[in-house]
């Protein structure tokens, strides 16, 4: 992304070595894209750690910047201010799918969830996909989510692919993004489905880019904004994190629009070290907001135009922005 | 539920007619018990308003008392003010499924959504009924949700019923209860699905009540509560009343345990009225606390005694109660 | 307190050696109490322990249960989880005044502040006592939290002394109250400045006490609640904590009426220890309740009639009680 | 402003025609400035009408995006909605004068206050500008503060005045600025008190401005942010307002510093109106967003290099900015 779109030093910080999420130790992206029978949607998976989550959760955090959206788990996490299932993204009716399969997987490695011991909490957050997606068909099913879940690598693919297959990013063919930053020796990662932004707001890197259409649809769209770091940052602080979300996407040209369901997740997965002090969390809260940054940009640098289940187009933006140069 | 167990005096405002959440005008319910296959569960559905709430929704607000829970949809009421579904009520693991109930119903009737029209956001809420009801199971399914839909009238059927059919109430078998009062020539009424409390702990209008058994397992509940008015208020005085709803569970002897999703929503279905002052919230605060803590003594009241399906069993607190007086 | 009311165990839990909020190690409690020129007021200070808090902040929390208030502070107590100045109580209007003070005390003690290090963040808590105060003369002044401030010891006068001394606590005479409650090795305390409630809806442990007046004002008090613990808790499970204290509230009969401030503060004075898993967490929720039910109870136990600038009366709650008993 | 730096197109929306927050009819700005005496500090009044605000509260909302601050009175803000005094701004130890201000005017104009009537809820906010102001030395007293009320008008100085007299931002001084947007028959205005940034992050309108030195200051400013509209909004709907306030910093290359009290307060002067349905709340977002963005610049433009008390040095951005161009 740097290299071609501006070198000029937008950025103050350094990325880690793949500019992505799973530069963070343990953390793991796996993808499940539909494309059949008029779907454009799929999931995407995040693992934070390669032990049952259930068993060893992590320290997190979620902060709703607009709520009209209907991700589900946020409550516990906030109450708690932990994660204990894989977190999954997806399209707005595909939740009830991905919530039931995590639930199974998690009775499936602990059989005394609901017997006993306490139920599991799902986490599932989402994105409406419906401008060029099918999404009344409800396509996405367990097995997606499954297949997605066992798809994890440290690899991840951007732009129009698992949950963000869909998605519209400033009226691009958007969806999945992500970034990193180095702050001293730990690493702060981004992951985004980006289904947000009107076309002629766009910033890339402090310029406006000129829409292709005269005619734009309304932003109804959603963000979703996942950071994970390995900095011993607690539930309190981790929420700090997230609070400088929107910051990052200001700077992209969002106003956050009405219809938008704009959620942040961060986590943790350090382990029983001492606590940062909070006032260290300056150079945290920069690698938060350009992270964020790049991620987003990302996920549109790597859309690829889709065409919708009822004719409608989503249209590339790399090809446009090249056009421009 | 009052001459039976104390006519003392313990409270100071008088019921409405019926002394439930449907003495509010408009306001139905509807329960679909299962019982079969291990089943002690079920659903319980509460309809607002006649009209169709995607269209018409009612103003409202949600609180989080303690958020250990998965009940979904709360995000989007707390940011827009408002619900647009019917809300059901039903065990932890059967929250998907009505979910998706909710989702295909808005479709059926506005086949514009997700379509250029904004997608919907099915509220429901849960407790965990995994002690006499195998929850692994996930009896409860698209087409029990349908049924609860269907049954709405004006009747509320109490204790061991619906959503409410598995669950214990300090200690008891308990699970749906509801009360109302009268304010000046308005009226509030409570729904409650109860699932909590700590046996030693209740007390009944001001008297403890010795527990049945010695040892008791400890406070993993929840409890829902449901707030309906006919009195104009907006989302932001609504939310005033969600707030005073621990000061019931409090007179009812409950610490709120940390094992407990703790939620309560309210809804005025007044339409196009000057809102009330704030300056008059008094009485109804009051009626909002009177009538939550009545409507779990009806719960509990009202419950049958349950046999778990791994042999367990849940006592009856009526039987219980009328031994000791 | 327990022995005059009610010995009948309307409590689960041990208070510890005084009963009172200092009976967590290093906390002390001093007042100020002004009774010339139609004063009925002062300031009540709660030390949280015997080092400087800007150095040594302690880890806290704050919850506005009702926020008809003015406190000053819990926005950076909120943001931080700590809290980095001595606690002050005292009427509406002079907060102010202590509020001034603290910050010339902090910079006395610390020179750097606001110049070159953070300036320092008073934390004033208030009820209005204008009942029977002449508030609009502001007779707080920084002295008068000075003397409090100089003043602290382990012990603590209750009812109508300090920021209590004009105080009406469901009617009655009240102010200041405290109490403790021992859980494992550890003990939790709470000290109120109550300034709520409806005389006709107080409940006496589960007992309704009829009012002296047919008339009553309306409840347009506060309730400021602080809790310490020498439990290793961190500021989420301090929030955690303080919102139970509404169910406490709801135990005496209150329904949190409109134009109540009612506020919770809790810190812990543990040091560098693990954590308390939130599984074990219960204990002090009950304790919480307890303590501040108990300490509530206190305040008008040990209020004393009070003449009004005005010729207003408080009338005394103890003497009222033991005529009916 | 515009012409000034950059007539290129960064904005979308037109100002209203003094481009400040008095283009909303019946908003007034009075500020009072003190040199003296190593003063570098002042006080700067805003009046949402021209009536009695204690009778004629307007509808408000607050968010308090960062929380390391000490501004007083927004708690009853968020409880009941409105806004029932007049705003100040000053500096973090001038708070309390402030207050004190404000409660006597508000008796003086209501004597009923505190007797009978309930007392009333001042509005401070607050940023340290301690860098060149000698704030132990606690200049601002309540003359200040009736002062600056004495002085409003529908005229708007920017820059280092009234209560930005000693801000900093983003390394240069500022303080005070303000802009507006009109959005079809309405405007809506911003006043900022601006105290943040680093000054090598700054974003001019999408450019990186070099800093002047190699070595700076942490940020540890804040940043008020004042919103006001002729638009027919409520408590709920001003709210989402202000939550999009990081978006516009964010542009500006703020990441919200930890040591930031960034608190931002909405209110709106429209009477007796219907309630403007919330998908018509997008223009209103994007103007929320460009306001705040250029009332921020318009600090910065119209600031004048100041002398600290101790020696220090706030250098002026316009001379800098222009050697660049």
């Amino acid at each position: 992304m740097r290299k071609t779109i501006d070198p000029a030093g937008w950025w103050s910080l350094t990325p880690g070595p793949a500019n992505a999420i799973t530069d963070v130790a343990g953390v793991r992206v796996g993808q499940r894209t539909l494309l059949d029978h008029g779907a454009r949607t799929g999931v995407t998976a995040i693992l934070p750690h390669e032990g049952d989550l259930y068993r060893e959760p992590v320290p997190a955090a979620a902060e709703v910047h607009n709520g009209f959206g209907k991700s589900v788990g946020l409550i516990q996490v906030r109450e708690l201010g932990q994660i204990e299932s894989p977190i999954l993204l997806t399209n707005t009716f595909g939740v009830s799918a991905c919530a039931t399969a995590l639930i199974r997987r998690a009775i499936a490695a602990n059989p005394a969830i609901g017997r006993g011991a306490a139920t599991v909490n799902p986490l599932v957050l989402e994105c409406n996909d419906g401008g060029v997606n099918d999404i009344q068909a409800l396509h996405v099913i367990e097995q997606t989510a499954n297949e997605a879940l066992a798809a994890v690598s440290n690899r991840v693919a951007q732009g129009t692919v698992g949950a963000g297959t869909g998605m519209r990013t400033f009226g691009y063919a958007g969806g999945i993004g992500t970034a990193s930053r180095a702050v001293g020796s730990h690493v702060l990662g981004a992951l985004v489905l980006a289904n947000f932004g009107t076309m002629s707001e766009l910033r890339v890197m402090g310029r406006r880019v000129p829409p292709i259409r005269a005619q734009e649809v309304t932003d109804k769209g959603s963000v979703i904004v996942l950071l994970a770091t390995d900095a011993p940052l607690d539930a309190r602080q981790l929420g700090r994190l997230c609070r400088r979300s929107p910051a990052a996407l200001g700077r992209l040209g969002s106003y956050m629009g009405h219809g938008s369901g704009d959620i942040t997740v961060a986590f943790s997965t350090a382990k029983a070290q001492a606590l940062l002090p909070d006032a260290e969390l300056d150079r945290y809260f920069l690698a938060t907001v350009e992270a964020i940054e790049e991620a987003v940009l990302n996920a549109i640098w790597h859309g690829t135009a889709r065409e919708g289940y009822d004719g409608g187009l989503l249209p590339e933006f790399r090809r446009h922005y090249e056009d421009l140069s």
